[in-house]
């Protein structure tokens, strides 16, 4: 058969469904969404979907406009930032210059670049795990860095993002912020001295929303209006009616989203802590999971044996600098501290 | 600024929203969906929201597999089906040789080759606004043909697609059957015979959910892994969890939509009458539309005038041959009484 593409597509955490199963392996949010998401649901016509939905997604974006201090058209919604950022590939790195992003990173970067046959570089991490902005000098197409990083945690401030962007004003820098909620600040105050940056955040992780399959891009209009376009040429309604809806709810309760992001931060250093106790050595980490080792402990065999008691982290075994770490989300106080005490039972 | 993309995205219909308007301009189902989907609305719980949604879609493909009598591994499932048709131009279309579909057909074929940056050759309708495979023999990287056609609303019979996917055995060839519920057979029995056969399909229009944005395609299990893999490249999770589970409600409730489907066909045939009686011509449709011209109006200035009167039927300036024509979705009796009775009025 003539054409057919050969990929090696993205592997997600498995996504297991066992009765009283701890499941921290995917960086989900233990707590259920706002109640008023609950409210919108209930009061759904379902006879609303027969009509498609909505084109512009207006309702969401005037909400986060409101949110974030925006302009709607500094805003694009997806079908959660996996299709933001899969569009932002198609929209921005166009060169032929090599995209930028470092080798641990949130995995689906080089798949993006593989798919869309973009030229890419790796960059190594440094020795302590972070992002040395000096190994990103040389000519490229455009530069992918998630903030916190994934897996590792790791927070780089706004003042060395800043000057980051001025160095590489000609190419989009997107800043993937799936995570930023939990860290000590957003980079979108320097939207407006940096056309070139892009911002990409999720529903996902902070609001408990990853069933419901919204993300979005900020930046400037003109680039917006770019990313909007590639969204028209490929699936132009991929966010349905409920879930535009759902998510402007969503949105909208800063109130009770702030309250759980502020409880997850607090278990998570509570967690971090009992780790150290137990002679795990952590990164220290701005968002929802942690990544974590202990010289004296095989990961893979700690992960085999956290599955077998119902309790499902992740372990990656490439690349080979990963592969003596656990990386644990952050679900309820009460779920991390079964966590410790088997953790614990396993080490005796 | 490098490596910014620049496209011309494909132009949906208004999506227009006004009180007692009647909206026939995107082949929407005027007929709520299932009250079964209502039901499982209603029973959803949304804290199910915080987790992923299924990686695998296991459910809906049951409740597909046996309502076509195919395999589950027969079937993948997507964000519309737009998003099916654009993971299947990534996965199929990778040959040197151009891809044909026809110059009038679904505006947005054209616009996933130009995204892609796949070689295409568009092959004009023959007088009579009909495909003439005979056409179809030079050289060619896979072919895509919607059946029934749109915005024509002609069938090819399963007679003839089977000898033309004998005759491009070596390629894949995607027929688009988004409108074979309102039509006379489907392609699923060639599926056997012919590996090479990629059938999509949708759920908004028969099944009344434009909204939800659910689409599969069937085949043979090997190609709908290559397919499974780019999506699996490109959004993993795309159909959102009350998406899957609306539209599995909605998939075994077929009693309800034959009934809603027949009485839209028996609409469809009381409509091309009643625009014969006023002297137009219309083609002869199996799908929820009707394409339909007249010697002595201009159907622009129709169109603006059925606007005014906030009915919202589709106009297309472009092509040529297209710009003598309406395109009227099929609604309810009453709707489609009170068109009726607006072009009567119109013409006096």
């Amino acid at each position: 058969m003539k054409g057919i593409r050969k990929i090696a597509p993205y592997i997600p955490g498995i996504q297991p469904s066992t009765a009283g199963m701890i499941k921290i392996n995917t960086n989900e949010n233990p707590y259920p969404p706002s109640p008023s998401v609950a409210d919108v649901l209930k009061n759904f016509d379902s006879e609303q979907l027969k009509r498609y939905s909505s084109l512009d997604n207006l309702a969401l974006k005037k909400a986060l406009a409101r949110k974030h201090d925006v302009h709607p058209e500094q805003l694009m919604i997806g079908n959660g930032s996996d299709e933001v950022l899969a569009f932002s590939f198609l929209a921005f790195f166009n060169s032929e210059d090599p995209i930028l992003f470092p080798d641990i990173t949130y995995g689906f970067y080089k798949v993006w670049a593989d798919l869309f046959r973009i030229p890419f570089k790796e960059i190594p991490l440094n020795s302590t795990f972070d992002i040395d902005f000096s190994d990103y000098e040389e000519l490229n197409g455009g530069i992918v860095i998630a903030n916190p990083n994934a897996p590792t945690g790791l927070f780089k401030s706004a003042e060395n993002i800043h000057s980051f962007l001025q160095k590489h004003a000609d190419v989009i820098v997107i800043v993937d912020e799936a995570y930023v909620e939990f860290a000590e600040e957003s980079m979108l105050p320097l939207l407006e001295q940096h056309p070139n940056l892009i911002i990409v955040r999720t529903l996902s992780k902070s609001q408990s929303l990853a069933g419901l399959r919204v993300g979005y891009a900020i930046g400037a209009p003109e680039y917006i209006a770019v990313l909007e376009s590639i969204k028209s040429s490929f699936n132009p309604y991929s966010v349905d009616t409920l879930a535009e809806q759902l998510a402007t709810a969503a949105v909208e309760d800063e109130a009770y989203y702030q309250k759980i992001t502020d409880e997850i931060c607090i278990t998570r250093d509570w967690f971090s802590e009992k780790l150290a106790d137990l002679d795990f050595r952590s990164l220290p980490s701005q968002t929802n999971f942690i990544l974590s080792t202990h010289n004296e402990l095989n990961m893979e065999e700690l992960y085999q044996y956290l599955a077998s008691e119902n309790i499902f982290v992740r372990y990656f075994s490439k690349p080979e600098r990963l592969n003596k770490f656990l990386r644990i989300s952050i679900g309820t106080r009460e779920e991390m501290e079964a966590v410790i005490e088997k953790i614990t039972q396993y080490m005796k």
